[in-house]
């Protein structure tokens, strides 16, 4: 399954191996990010987690995340409206931010944009932005801006922050109150927020050629992110481990377990999927394996209360974390079968 | 003159009109940036300076800029080896938190490759911006990897830090001790670091289409951020005010007189020149209106000693901050001239 907008090309490195070479090199030139020497800031979770945690005062961290909005790899302006482009560029950030349990600061946007594009294309595209930036209290605080020598270009910074709490430190955590991809057990039950598959099953229909209304699939062209789940798991210390589900579920149970070292197992008849149309269930493979749903991944311990809802967004218990590395989807009629990682990949061949 | 890499081609909006358009939905969207009522953080300053300023705790202020480096708009394959456009890439950043006086804290960076690219430029790209990195103790903790629909696209974005002084506190000032653009007041006196102009004529060789060795123009293929400089600057409170020189001498004096409402008068004879190939110094347009300088420009006021030299780099007086708002050249015969901004500004037609 390709969900991917365009036909992805053959290039020298998939994403993943691009990330390891890029953090190969780093390790190269002095191994992990060390402390700063002058400034008391350290590098707390560096490449490889939905966003960065930078150490900044004895009492809070700083988030950063940064994603890309291109034009025929992320949105297509001939399928999706200016004011979805521009929603949909801030929404990963704010997305990322949801992921570690973060609040959004600010956001920084650089846009290229090609000659000739119509000045109503781009006052809509800022119009999505910064209507979603209101209602989350964002705002648009720099960036840049130059000509693009193909497509309109986004680069998305989301500036976000974590308080600690008294009883963090009592407990002694290492990494403050950010809940990283990292912290899931063998044991652990994984959940996920709202249902999933329906931006992918939108996207299958405008690949086959026909037009869509947006109002028809919000959670394609103006997802919202889920910022006030990701908070309340946090600050209710239920979450162990979470990651946006941006990729895929295939894929991103496996980022998650590739960083935890353990499996999972996931349950098909327990995956919520989402409704299009006349309130026709979404395929299982959209649900599976279908990208950009923006809904959170988060694991809680065995013994953990998780609400069916937090923040009104329904909570659904889809697995567990399991000892070993396999990852495996338990289908409807109870046989096991190895679950591959079938979701967005860029660069995949 | 032109001295942007590529012809530019027709924009509905050149680049100011952009930002001046992105700002002015900003501020229908409720004004200017507000105090965040969760975290206690305030932007102090959004779009307009070389970074953005954010109040993160008491006593140290937080600096965030982006810059794109984009093939075709900002470095050429066949004109820059790979090491060159990754140590450029990461000096744009670091050439803003310099015009700060902050410190740099740590890089993210934004990099989608196009099908096909060689792994070898790949490697060589991150070799050139590690290396960078490396000597300014500047980890890269984070970005995004994308497939690229035309072109290498880079987006870096460096976080910096600024701590608040006690003596800052008692002169009561507003920003802390972040050196803004808008400090500047008539009569204060105006100097830039370094030589002027070199990068500009390197690339006027590399248009005429001449191939140069990287090592003879290292201020074009390797500009060293003047981060000491910078940082000197504010901790012994110098400056006034501060721009880094990337788009042109004439071009970031504008800039900076936008801000205070004030004009400049600029002495042509002072006007530090590069000197490039066998000690010739470069023609006075390159001087003048040459981009990626990444030199600083400063303001001190009338009677602040400023040392001919700071951190081994050397400082010349300039010019002087006038009444009025235009902004005139003093020519070697005396006479005076009206200084167009005749410098890089992306989208000119």
């Amino acid at each position: 399954l390709h969900e991917s907008i365009y036909d992805v090309l053959a290039l020298p490195l998939p994403e993943r191996e691009l990330i390891a070479r890029i953090r190969s090199h780093v390790s190269r030139s002095g191994g992990r990010p060390r402390p700063h020497p002058g400034p008391s800031t350290s590098i707390l979770v560096g490449i490889g987690d939905d966003a960065s945690v930078l150490r900044f005062s004895k009492d809070r961290d700083f988030l950063v995340t940064t994603d890309f909005s291109l034009e025929g790899v992320h949105f297509r302006r001939d399928w999706h409206p200016p004011e979805s482009v521009g929603h949909r560029c801030l929404a990963r950030g704010l997305s990322d931010i949801a992921a570690m349990g973060g609040d959004p600061i600010a956001a920084f946007l650089s846009l290229a944009l090609p000659a000739k594009l119509p000045q109503r294309w781009v006052d809509g595209f800022l119009e999505g932005f910064l209507s979603l930036a209101r209602r989350f209290n964002v705002p648009l605080a720099g960036g840049d801006t130059a000509e693009s020598p193909a497509g309109v270009l986004a680069d998305i910074v989301v500036v976000g922050s974590v308080r600690h709490s008294p009883t963090s430190r009592k407990s002694g955590e290492k990494w403050g109150t950010a809940v990283l991809r990292s912290g899931a057990r063998s044991g652990d039950r994984i959940f996920v927020s709202g249902q999933l598959g329906g931006s992918a099953a939108a996207l299958a229909v405008l690949r086959s050629g026909k037009r869509l209304n947006p109002k028809d699939f919000p959670r394609h062209f103006f997802p919202e992110p889920r910022i006030d789940v990701g908070r309340a798991l946090r600050e209710k210390r239920i979450a162990t481990s979470m990651i946006d589900l941006s990729d895929g579920l295939s894929t991103d149970v496996s980022h998650l377990c590739e960083q935890i070292g353990f499996g999972a197992e996931i349950w098909q008849n327990s995956i919520p999927r989402a409704t299009i149309g006349k309130g026709r269930q979404v395929d299982l493979k959209y649900a599976l394996h279908g990208g950009e749903a923006y809904e959170l991944l988060f694991t809680a311990a065995p013994k953990t209360h998780v609400p069916s809802k937090i923040a009104g967004v329904q909570i659904t218990e889809v697995g567990q974390i399991t000892r070993g590395r396999r990852i495996i989807l338990r289908e409807a009629s109870g046989a096991t079968a190895k679950l591959e990682p079938r979701g967005w990949e860029h660069f995949r061949s």
